[in-house]
């Protein structure tokens, strides 16, 4: 299997990071029990699920410090803690935005509580929260004062732009003004760079990178993999197995969210096609049959493979910057796996 | 007039750091043009609100500064637009929980857009844009990154509390169990502590305050003047100026919130006056002749002397503190005047 390097990075980068999680979450279960119950019953919500997710931006963190030739790998494995954190926190201002009802396989944190206005509330309180924790993880970290302010002047150049991105995923595209460029930028600025370049280039800045020239091509590297991340994300939203990706088929559709599936539609589809994928898009009626139609129109009409080969455009375009990263063979393999697994996964 | 000196502490405050705030906010503009419209958009909405708040914590970090000895006066002026920027976030995500409509005299920023739900993503988004440029102010400030690291620390915890106090607040409490001690710890947590002790303490961590004694004292101080400083924001909510204030007047007794005013009632009053608050408590029909009768009311049974008391005995408390924290016999004056004037507000 080809992605067994990278699963086995996960499965290292987990292996290592779970206790560190338990840490951190029980020192923080004390402070806020203290505090009252109900803070501490949304730590708890809020922890249920933080510790549930891929860890592929954590991982990347890690790799990067190793390609910078960074050594204090306990420190690094602690400080990746808060790109988690800072991630679990988007979600979960994500899902209330696009409505999700579920989240790694749980009902999104807002809809833990009842009335739905409480839910709200208390998803913008536990995503505020996420983002402390995550700064409170950073700025503890045992690296040289001079490289964590460094990494928090990145962090939040990094998020103000994730901001952005969201700001134009959540207001409605004009039909007419939807473009190639247009998604693709909305894509960069929504995960590509968080996912992709951040945690590269935060990990080597820890581990002490300074080579421009290098630190430029990890961006790259960093960007056409966050890229393929993005790209695969639509199509497991499309056509992946719930049981794996912990989200509901079709959610896309059902949010009206203009991908590149339906961005290639409707510029080569009929006229019936097209009226079909405007009925059902940001329906909230959508039904499993309109999403199976979906499904196979985007197959017959080629969207598909136009997506799919895009997203693999961007994994050979990431490999070719590989060798210049690093000469270490070991993590060129890493490197090159890496990408190649955003477009092969399946969760 | 007891609180000129205040008053022109603030002006000065002001007159010094609106260019700073204009500098930064024009860079951040160009940069959310590149983005898009609406993310630039959302920036403006965000501006025209953030540059109008009393500037109490800012100006407070400064005076945490002068006491600590700092001379860099341009440096600490720069880099505690931070402390404005977060607060400007906490208000706005404040104002999605609290369904408030009116903020420093414009619409609320989540009433700046139409469908609701819009209008409430759009906030989420602000607040969250607003903490980044916080953190992103505060690590670009010229202090040793020692400093700013130590400053990183403290802020990540003190916003933690405040999140905690936040949930305290939106979740409905019981009657029964609504106790003086309750109120006062959620005053504490969502207000009192990032208002008071957190700005000086920033402030004079960024000057190179040492001592523990006088770091001790000093946030003992800031305890008082934040404590004052909400139960004079309880007393403007119900018998403010709405054309001062920016707030509609009795928008606690419509958002259900059990203030010491509300406390004292349910302590001291008849069955008749406890149906009558429980009534409109939390009501979204409270009219303005509901409101005079509450405010009439908490006058009769002796809750309004009962609060204004409270608060005034904070102020006597802090005031103990001040000639320990500093020997400087002009800062001594300010920090006692200060404290008075948060009693004496009217805005």
């Amino acid at each position: 299997m080809k992605d067994n390097l990278v699963l086995s990075y996960l499965e290292n980068y987990s292996k290592k990071t779970i206790p560190l999680f338990n840490y951190f979450f029980n020192a923080k279960k004390n402070e806020a029990r203290k505090i009252g119950a109900n803070p501490y019953d949304l730590l708890k919500q809020f922890i249920k699920t933080a510790i549930l997710g891929k860890k592929i931006r954590g991982a990347l963190m890690v790799l990067g410090f190793e390609i910078a030739g960074g050594k204090k790998l306990e420190a690094i494995y602690d400080a990746s803690l808060f790109i988690e954190l800072m991630h679990s926190g988007l979600l979960i201002h994500d899902d209330v935005m696009d409505n999700t009802d579920l989240r790694r396989g749980h009902p999104s944190l807002h809809k833990q509580y009842s009335p739905e206005h409480l839910g709200k509330s208390m998803a913008i309180n536990a995503g505020d929260l996420a983002f402390y924790l995550s700064w409170e993880k950073l700025m503890n970290s045992n690296f040289p004062t001079e490289r964590l302010i460094l990494a928090g002047k990145i962090y939040s150049e990094f998020l103000t732009r994730v901001i952005y991105g969201q700001i134009l995923d959540i207001v409605p595209d004009n039909n007419k003004t939807i473009s190639k460029t247009n998604i693709l930028s909305k894509l960069r600025y929504k995960t590509a760079e968080y996912t992709g370049v951040f945690p590269l280039l935060v990990g080597a800045i820890l581990g002490g990178m300074k080579d421009e020239k290098k630190l430029r091509l990890l961006k790259e590297y960093g960007l056409a993999l966050g890229w393929a991340f993005q790209i695969q994300d639509d199509v497991l939203g499309l056509y992946g197995d719930k049981e794996k990706t912990g989200k509901p088929v079709g959610s896309d559709l059902k949010e009206g969210k203009k991908t590149l599936f339906v961005y290639y539609l409707l510029k080569h589809g009929n006229a019936k096609q097209k009226s079909f994928i405007l009925s059902i898009l940001g329906n909230k009626n959508v039904n499993s049959q309109d999403v199976n139609k979906a499904q196979k129109l985007f197959k017959e009409i080629g969207a598909y493979d136009y997506v799919i080969k895009l997203g693999w455009d961007y994994v050979k375009n990431g490999k070719k910057a590989v060798p210049a990263i690093t000469s270490d063979k070991k993590l060129q393999k890493i490197l090159t796996s890496f990408i190649v697994f955003m477009m092969e996964r399946t969760r």
